[in-house]
């Protein structure tokens, strides 16, 4: 009874879904049309920001429901309604709204204005990310953790290179085209690169609802993937830095290879020592202001800040937004004058800005891409490599371990892997299809995730009812 | 003692403003060079981004706190410390990291995003505006606010126009380039517009701070500012309606003067009707929703939608957005599973988006153009326009009032002057130096509003001692 109340709900939600998707291309028409007026009309230049910005947030809430409903992370439901909303064009050509938004280059201003909020929507994202883990957190999760991590993200790396490898025979044109004499094995590496970074987000998830978020297993993979991320923004400091300095002519050593690492290495270092020196006293000068959400605006700056000097460094912006977040810790807020804690405030921030990003992703994956078989095959090789990659990591852990469960909940790419692939897109190092293959392999292995685990699980307990409680 | 103290802490705040303030100037150069990089180094194009939005969030919080312990509003700090950084450039030349954003057409992409993003955060104030005040509420406050808001609609725009067409006598070559038979008529109506709405927040805080909000002059200018707002969105409407009319070749009648205004009008009407009866079922349907966030955006979707409508119906979007806030009140939110009010959610957005508007506003002031007297005079005719204007309001109302004191409580014109003036600057009506003035009436109205308000009530309670306890 429970079940079929649950489905005819869904299907409920499915059907307003099916409708407003109508009237979302309707809306795609209607505000091609009315941008299409031009500027003897007088519009305000915010007007087409308004229309654009409201059909992501719509599509972003209605595909995160609905995934919510089916008990999938609403983050997919995100990224499907954004392939719906990109791809809405292949049904009726002249339903091309959003086709500044898929442009290589984006130039219409407000495609532009969009593509900037979805950029400060990654920052804020990756910013949360670090908050919710501190420095003396992570130097608790210990060896077992570091172990895990490092080889979760050698194994899908390498795999990941060798099936990248077989597809991918000659550099797209392109890519050649902006980039003469790009060598191919730029496009491998960031292809494992993609395939290194476990979302850890889905599995806190499948845990906590299953209750289980006291095993050693769940604290195990929590704990390596804080440390993943850290070795994953790391090898996308170093490939990066091997593809900018490839197109530039500099010749690329071991040496060279080092130094990228050792730059990214010694960033995050730094800004945690500054952050155990200068934060407090930053924040207690910033505490004294009586003028109101000094708090918030705070947190923003010293995030922006760690943010453009990760950039200046020659690493990816969120490098530093996550190191702004885990240097900030909860006990450098106690002197402000606020009742709620910057989690909260920053919530309603972060619900706007961090579905924007997801939406956009979902909306320049060119489904006509996938009529190439060849692109199917990368997709599901890239899959392959990201769900046997991981399988490692349980092996490495040591006896007495859940350790399918251990390779299982480290399987959802989920942000991560879609974080990578755009700065691939936006360094042009991957291409479109490239692109839309690692989207889908995001899809896929968050997908299955939850089901396999909570299969996993309940198997080790049966074989092991004694010794869990 | 008390006051060497705050006078004290005054000068440390005003010493680390200027300390600060060099450093604005250093990262402003430095930026500028980060910026000129050029795309060969891989720059993320959200890095120019984040300076230049760091350094806006940096100046309006420090303008904000100093003019706080000054006892003034913070939006005056907010204003101030734009002017300073748009105008740095004086000092040094290659300090012109915020010149992309004074240009007439701004077309830099970091800085269009700067610019879309103040245009949201106008919206989101007005929206918050609306929120504060309720259909009801409106009805209630009768007939004493709606005489005296007409007459301080009447006579300022009276007045401006004639300040205008004083010193005005021909239409500035930069607008003319654009508009070729451009009527002078239209930038002395545009700027009598300007003088017409009432800035109600900086008159409330000084009736709470004296602990005399339950005045009945308190609570005639809090009626008369809302009602004020209408009427000054509809000359906003029309006066804007002829621009638009006049530039495209239309023939401006009678008629079509009172179409627009009918248009406006009929907006308004129909937004709060459809208030009445859809927003309840548009909010009980999304309250069904689970996924996290859903009460903020669904807000804001329609908030855009309203504002978009707006626009197309002709309309600026803020009449829109101060519609949708209007509308939406609180007893709708009951059905979501939310611990926070909407007004509390909103807090943090608007905290970042709205001040960027205000230093944006300060950024376009050329302080040079006050080198030439005209300007000056400009600027300080509309001043005594907009404050003699205003105590019209006070001889409207019945005896037994304190006359002056309403007359001087409407004088601040403060974000509704600025949006007006932002809005003729983007029709091309008025020109920059016009914008200057107007900046600097605003600026003037809302300083001087707080002391004359605080004698004028001393003044009539004392020659009236027995009437108010």
């Amino acid at each position: 009874m429970m079940i079929a109340k649950g489905k005819g709900r869904g299907i409920l939600v499915l059907l307003i879904a099916t409708a407003l998707l109508v009237v979302l291309a309707c809306a795609s028409a209607c505000a091609q049309g009315a941008v299409a007026q031009g500027p003897t009309s007088h519009q305000d230049p915010v007007a087409p920001i308004l229309v654009a910005l409201g059909l992501i947030l719509l599509a972003a809430k209605l595909g995160g429901e609905i995934f919510e409903r089916f008990r999938q992370p609403s983050v997919l439901g995100e990224l499907v309604f954004g392939i719906l909303l990109g791809n809405i064009v292949l049904v009726n050509p002249s339903w091309n709204f959003f086709e500044p938004l898929r442009a290589g280059q984006i130039t219409e201003h407000w495609a532009v204005v969009i593509d900037a909020l979805a950029r400060i929507g990654v920052i804020l994202l990756l910013f949360e990310v670090g908050l919710e883990s501190t420095v003396s957190e992570m130097r608790k999760v210990g060896l077992a953790s570091t172990i895990v991590a490092a080889a979760g993200v050698v194994a899908p790396f390498i795999l990941g290179y060798g099936a990248s490898a077989w597809f991918i025979h000659e550099v797209p044109a392109s890519i050649l085209a902006v980039s003469p004499g790009f060598s191919i094995a730029n496009i491998h590496m960031f292809v494992g690169a993609i395939l290194c970074a476990t979302s850890v987000g889905i599995t806190a998830r499948v845990f906590r609802d299953l209750g289980k978020m006291h095993l050693p297993e769940a604290r195990i993979i929590l704990g390596a993937a804080v440390i993943d991320d850290i070795f994953g923004l790391i090898i996308l400091a170093v490939v990066s830095g091997l593809v900018v300095a490839a197109e530039t002519g500099r010749e690329v050593s071991v040496g060279s290879l080092l130094e990228i690492g050792a730059v990214a290495f010694g960033f995050l270092a730094g800004a945690i020592l500054v952050g155990i020196y200068a934060v407090p006293r930053y924040l207690s000068i910033m505490a004294r202001f009586r003028t109101r959400g000094v708090m918030i605006v705070s947190a923003l700056l010293f995030c922006f800040l760690l943010s453009y000097l990760a950039n200046l460094a020659g690493l990816a912006t969120i490098v530093g937004a996550f190191a702004a977040g885990l240097v900030l810790e909860r006990v450098h807020f106690k002197e402000f004058k606020e009742e709620r804690s910057l989690n909260e405030l920053l919530a309603p921030v972060t619900t706007i800005f961090v579905p924007i990003f997801f939406v956009m992703m979902g909306i320049q994956v060119r489904l006509e891409s996938f009529a190439d078989m060849n692109v199917l095959g990368i997709a599901l090789a890239l899959t392959a490599a990201a769900v046997i990659g991981k399988q490692v990591c349980g092996l490495v852990v040591g006896k007495g371990y859940d350790r399918l469960s251990i390779g299982i909940g480290m399987i959802p790419r989920g942000e991560v892997g879609l974080i990578f692939a755009s700065i691939g897109k936006s360094l042009n190092v991957i291409d479109a299809s490239i692109f839309s293959a690692a989207v889908i392999m995001v899809i896929l292995t968050t997908l299955i995730t939850p089901p396999l685990l909570k299969l996993s699980l309940q198997r080790f307990e049966r074989r092991k009812p004694g010794s869990r409680a």
